[in-house]
């Protein structure tokens, strides 16, 4: 594991009272020099052209390279990890997109141990322990907070949850019996998937008391980070199933144990150990701009012209990204279609560094008036502060955008903040999803009607191209898991199929 | 995943009507013929050894192979799987050892999702569902047996659970916080590790009903598989925090759900991954009398004289076997001292096929009386006979060898089953892994005080040699999974090794 800060990725954004607001943080993951390429690289065909560092990629390289292929890596940002790194600011770990773990997430589990990455590695995130316990409730525009412990808030939330999921009188088990096969009850697929988050909140208002309704409705906004009318209720029937059917699950599995070393720490493993195959190339800051697979090698061009060539290639572009490459043959119309409607979730993500030890077991919620919508202490930094994350509001007007208006930011994080003034906001660490131009969103979270209609589509190659990410995993899809799974999925068909055959792209 | 019945194995027993008992069963895992060797095998220098061919060891040829280590395979019986695999029988795979899976084993979930074996492949096993949902207990000797419903059953197992692992008013929780890392909280390993199973029931008698004490001791001794007085209390409270410190967690990731392929339909997969890599050699049916380790390359001499020489070599020989191979420079003496002791679990798995569809819901208990302690339908064969499993006693004074008089054990399986005749037994199928001399016991249990003593040098590596066994496994220890879990440590361990230095065999 990388012991260094790292080199400044052009990626997030840092705001101190001291130097304001500026663009680009340090991350372990941000590789120098950028690119390592064969001596002759106009006349290099490589086994594979992975085209993504994300999770998916970054499994699929290692996968690859160290079972002998001569591999190609793509990436348009300047770092790995795409949607999951972490900055290491003043010794301190901040998560800029996936970061809970947890041992029943079987694909990550297996890389942490296989990298002797758990041990003291394992730290918990939120926690009722240390300081005021309390969580922190403005339902009301410019009325005061409610407060309660952090036991009852996990009390309201989960009889909240239980009343939303239970659609059988089960909890949603009979939903889905297998949580990682969750499209094993095919009607029950096409009943909930049909169903937004709308429709099913319509369901059980009049069951849901208003706080519940509050505290749920501030939750589940930031996760699936998208409109109500939009997101598949589905989708949290399979993350309720994945959670083993309980709250505490829910809470445990989804938002507890992060890593001490960061994802970039992990990531970096996956990377050094394909690097150290001798059977890596990369090449970081290129954006793809067409991939050509017409029979024999696949081209792949970068937008600044250079020209790579590959046998087979893995597409571990993210769904809402995935429209802006030009294919050629063009992409299956299913795919291109997902890609252009793009899933819900548009969530930003916001750290807070405050003064105040005593706010490590705060919960706070801001909804529906709020820019941020709800904040919990994710845990000590080394000068003795709370490190709190946030995650800001989706809903039509009050979307925070917090780079074109830092002064906004402060105020969205003082009305989290029960009586805490702006000298003692340290420092302000985010990465604004919706705007990044190589992600175009957050984690997946499917729009109604998405997984039935799109997801087989998703996961089919086409000819020498293979695809491979989060957003179309079977398990943990949309978490950090989600991609492990489906990189060693590709890399795997993609190894196979070198071994037994020549495919053309019209297969 | 290969399709047919596969070659006669030694091991096993079956028994019918018609034929009576009968020495060895088919198995997909016996490999014919049984060796592939390199042309010029007096001179030939491997990378890396493999012996023992279960789990740990298929996957470590697997890890290996794949990434480009000429590596041999020696095993001592004719098939792979060690102390799991299966037998198809009229087209029914009977499991003759490690059984279960479930999602939340995350190393062999990865592999079964690898090689594409989820989809339809998952089977329920215990189930309260087709048939007479009864369970049939037999607490005295030459009473009538109770009869409970499945549920009232889970109910009174459940409660009389959550009283023995109880030891902090958290249900264990404090005691293993981190179910994959055990050994987190020193001092809770220290005194409970000391405490022996008839210790903590000593200390909970009172609080249990005669019910409550009669279904948890009968579950536990077949669960054991030892001596109350040996088995340690430590090594229950590390699979209750595995199973999220419940009951259903319990039954569910221990119990539930089996492979329709069986597991040498898996393990197939990885031995035949390896096999195509071009890089494994193997021999089957050779014991290993010795393995000398002296500075130079390793030799490992077969009980036959055949010797064959390597780099590295990954010891993957069980725990209570390890002692009979002579090791120069001789074993640690921790590990040799383990060995000897050996783990506490001696059970036989007995499988009957009845003529009763309606017993697919049956449990049964038979305890302490019974020389077979506990049986459920396990599944419904393609004849449309009622499967069920059931464990031997390991008591002092019944622990049944099934081998020696059949009609014992046709007795014992009547006295499990309501109102069954012996004309409705059809088929008698049992692996006793206390006499199997490749295995001296089942699944790892260990004995009080062997966690504290042992686990760290049995770990630990020894010049050249690397031990990995899923006897020694950190998350699901005594698992099919944490013979995954470890076979993949030592694999990297040694690729690792070969990679960055020549070692001596006195480091």
């Amino acid at each position: 594991m990388p012991n260094s800060l790292g080199h400044t990725s052009r990626d997030g954004y840092q705001w101190t009272p001291e130097s304001g607001l500026q663009a680009g943080i340090p991350c372990l993951g941000t590789i120098q020099p950028p690119t390592k390429l064969a001596a002759d690289k106009s006349t290099t065909v490589y086994d594979v052209a992975v085209i993504g560092a994300g999770y998916a990629g970054l499994t699929a390289i290692r996968d690859l390279t160290t079972t002998g292929h001569k591999t190609i890596l793509i990436e348009a940002r300047d770092r790995i990890g795409g949607r999951s790194w972490s900055s290491n600011i003043g010794g301190y770990p901040f998560e800029m997109g996936g970061t809970w773990v947890h041992w029943t997430q079987p694909f990550i589990w297996r890389e942490l141990f296989r990298y002797n990455l758990l041990g003291d590695n394992l730290e918990v995130s939120m926690s009722s322990e240390g300081g005021i316990n309390k969580c922190a409730v403005s339902m009301f525009k410019d009325q005061p907070q409610i407060f309660l412990t952090k036991e009852r808030e996990d009390e309201i939330s989960a009889s909240a949850l239980r009343k939303l999921v239970n659609v059988d009188g089960q909890l949603g088990r009979t939903v889905i019996p297998l949580p990682h096969q969750a499209l094993h009850n095919k009607e029950a697929v096409a009943i909930y998937d049909k169903m937004s988050l709308a429709d099913r909140f319509a369901q059980v208002e009049q069951d849901l008391t208003s706080l519940e309704k509050n505290l749920l409705e501030g939750f589940l906004s930031i996760t699936c980070g998208g409109q109500w009318e939009d997101a598949s209720f589905f989708e949290l029937l399979r993350w309720w199933a994945l959670s083993n059917w309980n709250y505490s699950g829910f809470m445990e599995m989804g938002l507890t144990y992060k890593l001490r070393c960061g994802q970039s720490g992990l990531q970096r493993c996956l990377f050094d150990e394909a690097s150290a195959s001798g059977n890596l190339a990369y090449s970081f800051s290129t954006p793809v701009a067409s991939v050509r697979d017409e029979g024999g090698l696949v081209e792949i061009q970068g937008r600044n012209g250079e020209i790579f060539q590959a046998k087979r290639v893995i597409c571990a572009i993210p769904l809402n990204v995935l429209h802006t490459v030009q294919f050629t043959p063009a992409l299956l119309p299913l795919k291109k279609q997902a890609s252009l409607e793009g899933h819900a979730n548009h969530v930003v993500k916001c750290h807070v560094e405050v003064a105040k030890p005593e706010l490590r077991s705060l919960g706070s919620f801001n909804y529906p008036h709020g820019k941020l919508t709800y904040a919990f202490g994710d845990g000590t930094t080394p000068a003795g502060n709370t490190h709190l994350v946030s995650f800001g509001s989706s809903l039509p007007g009050v979307h925070l955008q917090p780079e074109e208006d830092i002064e906004v930011t402060l105020q969205a994080w003082k009305e989290l903040l029960p009586d805490t003034e702006e000298k003692d906001l340290k420092r302000i660490v985010f990465h604004n999803w919706h705007k990044d131009e190589f992600a175009r969103g957050a984690w997946e979270w499917f729009k109604s009607n998405q997984v039935s209609k799109y997801l087989d589509a998703l996961r089919t190659r086409q000819g020498n191209i293979f695809f491979g990410s989060a957003d179309w995993a079977m398990g943990w899809r949309g978490f950090l898991d989600g991609g492990i799974e489906d990189g060693q999925r590709v890399a795997k068909e993609v190894a196979d199929d070198l071994k037994t055959k020549v495919v053309t792209a019209n297969l």
